[in-house]
Order: structure tokens, then C-alpha cells, then sequence
């Protein structure tokens, strides 16, 4: 083709006979219990890794399993496209616990198909998602021999618990890892119907605090009264945490937090999100958050804190009178721009350490921390992603902010001064890290046009881009 | 005999032949796992209740199991000593659930003798303390054939969840029940070498408090910021019943508390109590509680706030970023006398929905509620108890309050006017409700012993009393 653009009725054609075949695979890939957090699950972990690698294998890429001190890396490539760009997918095989497992309708490692979607552990976040890259890359390979860009594909194990094993790769791996964009598919659209281009990831600091009291657990009758409850305890510290007004108290908190622009504000007001159609499929009463703040701001835009777990004593039926020997909570920290994880760590330990009481002790246990993100609008990649989702998805993408964090778009850029593209397949309600997590087919399938088409609008000599 | 006192040599002697015997039987005992909170266990609470018939007969009584709509009593008696008062023993065959299991040495069901001691879930509380009373009185069937009083057992199995069907047992069968003193065994000892004879218990008013935010555990960073968080309302909640002084906030809890008199804070000092080595026996910093009361009267005659239990979100291991749907805590207040369940219940209801913040919402289940109660320091009874414990253990006992609480005991007085004299064998470190619950096995023995000698003592014309 006279300005390097390949005919992609083929890789459509292809894409389109294989839905049931890419079903297939993908309910297989579902069906590996890979949490990374338990480690039980090292085993599965390990099995997901590899059938990563075999993917990528069959996909026409040369692949390999990195080992790590941690879960493994799954690194593959072809590089066959002298001249034009080299494309960086990003993805992660492990998935979030599965607990509580008694509100899931069917069992999250046995994927199910209701209604269009497939509900599993891992649906969308982000087996389900990741792997529309890989079989786009596919198509091309089985369809045109060769691929329009050159690609690489960096996939983790270790995403829900910290990603340690990547962040080090990537340090040690510039030149092997050097590319002109890196894609992610691991955040959604604004609605049905609403496709998204991210361009903004909060980031986290995720902590335990532990409150210990009396060395065992005591009997509340005999002893309540004489010594510290660390139930109350730990209930006084998370309290004092944050106020009525939803504003969080460890001091210098928002000093770095950088705030956002009126253009933001009004960009963010033109969106369609329909916020009582937000509270009602939440089911609460009221929609709450830090006072000042629209739901959008609170979302995606705002530091937040928020209690994960509470434990502590006797969880189990009736009545047990135990005084427990200790309580704890998992706790953690949404951050924004500017924000640095190290300083709201210290801050936090020390806020902890003034509101412990006498006769408990407390400790806090660091487990994740990363910062926010925000990626340039304007750039000849998201202007590529564009067209290529309004081919896919019939419709031009808006441009969102989103709450979650994704801590190695940060290291992309660090490392390899390159910008991640944040193209998100799934949908706000697929339950991600809840029961009953789910990927919309439809949305699956369109996942894989788009990246097909990506790869293709990608290879444009920038001028090109620009006309198409 | 002249005056009516028979030679107790040889039932002291037959009860000092047996104590390998009486071991191996009570070892029998502990290891029916009758946990009366937990359904699981519900054929394992019935096969103790058929156990302790079985035991009762055997020691030549005429027994029998009530069925009730919850786990059966146990009722039995020997009228044979004409003319003799009448002693109406109480105890109850269930137990504390045993979690966390992770924490016993041995398995609480796997009854282990350690150092003179038997470890195992119910080893005081009740099991143990109420064998004696079986075994005291089997010596003297099985010795002198007679006993020197009329003896009535009354055991239920559902003290650790309300006494429910006993209660309602009590007010239907008053005159079949009919006695002269009640005698309980489930409390302790001050000290080792202090035995105690317990004049006052705490009462109880015992909750779950629940708090539901969204349907659905959510993403944190997806939603987080957006709602409201149940563990921060809930710890908002539990952080407002009890002020850094120590003092309920919970509006007219303390209205109707009948204050500490200059007599009894006066005993209370001259006790042999250790406050230091108490607090170094518990492994805390510092001891707390109430702003202005030593640790005795915290623990024996001021009202409390304990959490027993915290729920809710992930438990786990790591990190999970998930907004948890629902946040939980087992909450209990100890009464003291002139204060009422059901008025705190009340209040405390009304408190937690004043507390709880919009976008969630709050329901308080009751599982438990119970009056304090005062025994008289005087009568034939009690003094029959302090000669009875000076033979038994060797040195007269001390009078003490106990932190916990006994339902029934409020009852025996309200349905059959009748006061309970309550004799703990147990030591203050038995870890009654906690893991590791233990029973000194000579305290076991001297139990035995004593409650032989108690029969003896309460069967003499109250002019013998006197002068004995």
C-alpha cells in the first residue's frame, strides 16, 4: 500500500470467525485461580504464567518466562516491521482474592456466561482485557504474515499485590524494553456505549494497622473494664482518620495535593454521567464524600481514604464474650497528583503512633504505594487510539479520569520516557475486585478490533496520522 | 450422731481414693465439643446433656433430660433426708466457642494435662467447677448411702448464649424447684490460695452492630471517595461510645448505677490484690479504664464497654483494594446493679442511629441482656460456705464481686426467693472464653472436697452452725 497502510478487512474478517474459538481460550485462562496475595495460589499463579507464555507463543511471538523473587514475568516480542514504531503492551495474569465466595451467583474460578457477559475472578481486571491484545496480535500474524508495528508484551503476575518483580525488571531492562508507546488495558468506559481514553490514574498507599492489647484473648466479664479494648482503640485511631466533612486528618495531608484546573472541572461537568443513575445502581441512600466536591471530582481527582477489612475477636454466630487480645484494619490512601506515597506513609505511622492510647500498642504495616498519574491529551498515539476505537467501537472515545491505580504507567515513564495509552474495554459495574466480577463479550470482541486496529493506525508516518 | 453431724472421714477418704478416676471421667467430659453458639455443634451439646444424666444417675440420683425448644436441661434429685433443707445445685454442660483455634497448645476438645493443670475448652467454665458438685455428692451415696440434705441439680446448656429455656423452665416449675439455697460453681478464686466466696456479678447487655453501605463489595479506587465507607461509619460509631476518660457516652447509661459504698471501696483496698503484678500477668503497658476507680472496682462493681468482635471486608492476607459492602462489631455492655438491659438496649439503639451517617445504614441485633446482681453477706448459707472452704482449702475465703455474669442467679431469686451462694474453684488466669482454658487439678479436687463437706455443714440446725 502506497502510504504503508495495510486493507484490514482480512484481520477483521479473521477476528470476527475466531469469537467462539477466543471465548474458548479465554474461559480457559479464567479458570486459573492466580491470586497473588494468597499464597496458596503460588501454584496457579505459576500456571497462569505459563499459559501466558504459550499464548503468546501461538500468537507468532518469541516469548519467554522471566523468574523473579515474586511471581513470574511473561515477556514475548516481534520485531519484524523495520522503521515503524515499537508498540509496549502492558498486562497482568493475577487477579484479586475471590473472597467473600458465598456472594458470588457461580463459582469465580468456573467461568459463566449470563447475559452476554462472563462472570469470573479476573473477567476484565485483567486476563479478559490483556488477552484482546494477544489475540490481535494474532490475527494480524495468522492473517498478513507479518505485524504493521513492531511489538513487545510485558505481562505480570504481581499487579494486585504491588507489582515489586516489573518495577525492577524495567530498571534493569531499558534498552530490551525501549519502545514509542505503551498500551494498557486495564481501566474501563465511562458507560455502555461511552468507550474511554484515560488520562488520569490516582495513585495508593495501602496500609495495616494492628492494635494489640493484652497478650491473650481474655474474658470480657473478668477483665472488662481494667484494661484497654483494642477493638476501641483501633475504632478511635480509624475515626480520627477522617472528619464529618469527609476531609482527612493526618496532618499535611493535601499539602502537595495538586488541585484541579477550572478546565478540568468543566470538562468534567460536560461528561454524561448521570450521578442519581450512579447512586441508585449502588443502592445507597446517598452518595458521600469529601464536601466541596462533585461525585466525578470525588472519584477520580480527589485523595480519599478508605477502610478495606476489619478484623479482630470473634467473628462467628452469637454471642462470644471475649475480650480480644488484639484488633486490626486494612487501610489505605487514594493519592493525586503530586502527592508522594513515602511522605503520606510517614505521616500516616505518625498520626497512627498520637492516636494510640495508653495500654495497646500499635503497628502499621506498609503494603503497597505509588503515585498518581496523568498522561498528555494531545500526542500522535492518542490521537491514533481515537480513530481506532471509534472504528471499533463505532463511536468516538471521551476522556476520563479514573480512581484506580495502575503504579507502572509510572515507571513506563520514568524508565523508558514513554506514555501509556489507557484504553479500557470493560465497563464501571463489572464488579472488579468484588464478587461477581464480569467482562461484557460484545466488549471483548470489540477489544480485539480495536487493538487490531490500533496497531495498524500506529504504523502511520505521523503525517499520515494526522490526514487519516 | 447427737447433733446430727456424720463422721465425714470416710467420704473424704473415698473421695481421695478417686481422683484418678474422677480425672478420667471429668477428661471424658471436656472432650464433647458442646459449643451451645454454634448449630455445628448442636449434636455434640445434646450427646453433653445425655453425659451429664448419665453421670447424675450413676450417682444416685433420680434423673432426668427436659427437652426445650433450645438444648436440654438436666434435672435430678435426692429427697431422702426428711426433715433436712434442701440444696438446689446449678451449673451448665456447654462452652465457649474455642476460636481462634491457631492459639491453644493443645486442641481444646483433646483435654491435656500440663503442670497440674487440664487444658481444654470448659475446663472451669463450667464443666469442671459443676463435676464437683455431681462427685461430692455421689462420695456421700456412695459411703453413707444418705445425704445429710436433700439435693436438687438444675444444669443447663445454654448459658454462653442467654439461658433462654431455663428461664422460662424456672417460671413454670417453681414448686418442683423449691429449695432452701442455691450453690454455683462458676467463678474463681481471688488469688491461688485465696478461695472466695463471690457476693456480686455484673449483668450484660449484649449486641451486633451492622452497618450496610453499598450493595456490592466495590473497587476502592473505581468508587472509593464516592460513598460512604461502612468501616470508617462504623468505626465513627464505636468510637462514640466511650470517651478517652473512659466514660459511656451512650446518653443515661450511667442514670440508674447505684454508686460504690465507702464500706465496700474500703474491703476492696484491703484485698490481697496485686495491681502490678496483674498488669504484668496480662502483658499490657498500662492498665485503663475509668478516670477515677482502681482496677478492682473497674473490674467488679463499674459498668463497661468492650468490642468482642470486628467484621467486615477482606481478611485476608495483603492487600485488596475493595470498598467493602458491610462493616460489623460484637459490642457489650457490663452492668451493674440498679441498671436494666433492656433500658440500655434502648438507648444504646437510639445512640447507634444518632451516630450513623447518611449513605449507609445501621441495625442493632441483641443477642444477650442481664440484671447485675448483690447477695447478702449474711445467713446460715454463707456461713456455712466459709466453714465448708475453710476445711476444704485450708484457709477461710475472702469476698469478692466478679466481672461477669451469671443470669440465672437473678432468677433463682426472683422465681424461687431464694439466694445463691457462689463458690469458684476456678483461678483468675483459667482463661475462661479466651484459648488455653485450664483447670488447676487440685483446686478441682479441693472443689470436690469442699462442696462434701458444704452438704454436711448445711444440714446442721442453724444453733449448731453457730457454734461450730
Amino acid at each position: 500500500m502506497g502510504n504503508g497502510v495495510v486493507p484490514m478487512s482480512k484481520v477483521q474478517s479473521h477476528i470476527e470467525s475466531q469469537r467462539k474459538q477466543y471465548e474458548e481460550e479465554l474461559f480457559e485462562f479464567l479458570a486459573i485461580p492466580s491470586v497473588s496475595a494468597q499464597t496458596k495460589h503460588d501454584g496457579d499463579v505459576a500456571r497462569a504464567a505459563d499459559w501466558v507464555l504459550k499464548q503468546l507463543t501461538q500468537a507468532g511471538l518469541t516469548a519467554e518466562l522471566i523468574k523473579t523473587n515474586g511471581h513470574p514475568l511473561v515477556y514475548a516480542e516481534w520485531l519484524g516491521a523495520k522503521g515503524a514504531p515499537t508498540i509496549l503492551f502492558y498486562g497482568h495474569y493475577d487477579v484479586q482474592p475471590p473472597e467473600p465466595l458465598d456472594l458470588w451467583h457461580s463459582p469465580p474460578f468456573e467461568p459463566t456466561v449470563r447475559d452476554g457477559n462472563v462472570y469470573a475472578r479476573g473477567a476484565t481486571d485483567d486476563k479478559g482485557q490483556m488477552f484482546t491484545h494477544i489475540k490481535a496480535v494474532e490475527a494480524w500474524r495468522r492473517t498478513e504474515g507479518a505485524l504493521p508495528t513492531n511489538v513487545k508484551f510485558l505481562i505480570e503476575g504481581e499487579e494486585e499485590v504491588g507489582s515489586q518483580a516489573i518495577t525492577s525488571y524495567l530498571k534493569s531492562n531499558r534498552e530490551k524494553l525501549k519502545c514509542d508507546q505503551v498500551v494498557v488495558s486495564d481501566s474501563s468506559q465511562l458507560a455502555p456505549g461511552a468507550p474511554a481514553i484515560t488520562y488520569g490514574l490516582r495513585g495508593l498507599a495501602y496500609f495495616e494497622i494492628r492494635v494489640q492489647g493484652p497478650a491473650r484473648d481474655l474474658h470480657s466479664g473478668t477483665f472488662g473494664g481494667s484494661v484497654r479494648n483494642p477493638g476501641i482503640a483501633l475504632a478511635k485511631i480509624l475515626a480520627s482518620l477522617i472528619d464529618d466533612e469527609g476531609r482527612i486528618q493526618v496532618p499535611g495531608f493535601y499539602d502537595d495535593v495538586r488541585p484541579l484546573t477550572d478546565d478540568e472541572r468543566r470538562e468534567f461537568r460536560r461528561l454524561p454521567f448521570d450521578t442519581e443513575r450512579y447512586r441508585k445502581e449502588l443502592h445507597v441512600s446517598a452518595l458521600a464524600g469529601e464536601a466541596g466536591f462533585s461525585t466525578l471530582e470525588r472519584k477520580w481527582a480527589r485523595p480519599t481514604c478508605d477502610i478495606h477489612g476489619l478484623m479482630g475477636g470473634y467473628q462467628g454466630e452469637g454471642a462470644k464474650t471475649v475480650l480480644p487480645a488484639f484488633a486490626a484494619a486494612k487501610v489505605s490512601f487514594r493519592l493525586v497528583p503530586n502527592q508522594h506515597p513515602g511522605v503520606i506513609a510517614e505521616s500516616f505511622r505518625e498520626h497512627v503512633s498520637r492516636h494510640t492510647p495508653s495500654g495497646v500498642t500499635s503497628s502499621v504495616t506498609t503494603f503497597q504505594g505509588s503515585e498518581a498519574v496523568l498522561v498528555p491529551w494531545e500526542g500522535e498515539g492518542f490521537r491514533a487510539a481515537v480513530r481506532a476505537i471509534e472504528a471499533g467501537f463505532g463511536t468516538p472515545p471521551v476522556f476520563i479520569r479514573e480512581g484506580g491505580s495502575i503504579p507502572i504507567v509510572l515507571d513506563f515513564k520514568r524508565q523508558l520516557d514513554v506514555d501509556s495509552l489507557l484504553l479500557g474495554w470493560g465497563l464501571p459495574d463489572d464488579n472488579a475486585h468484588a464478587p461477581n466480577e464480569k467482562f461484557h463479550l460484545a466488549d471483548f470482541h470489540r477489544g480485539i478490533q480495536t487493538t487490531a486496529r490500533l496497531l495498524q493506525e500506529l504504523s502511520l508516518p505521523s503525517n499520515d496520522r494526522k490526514e487519516a
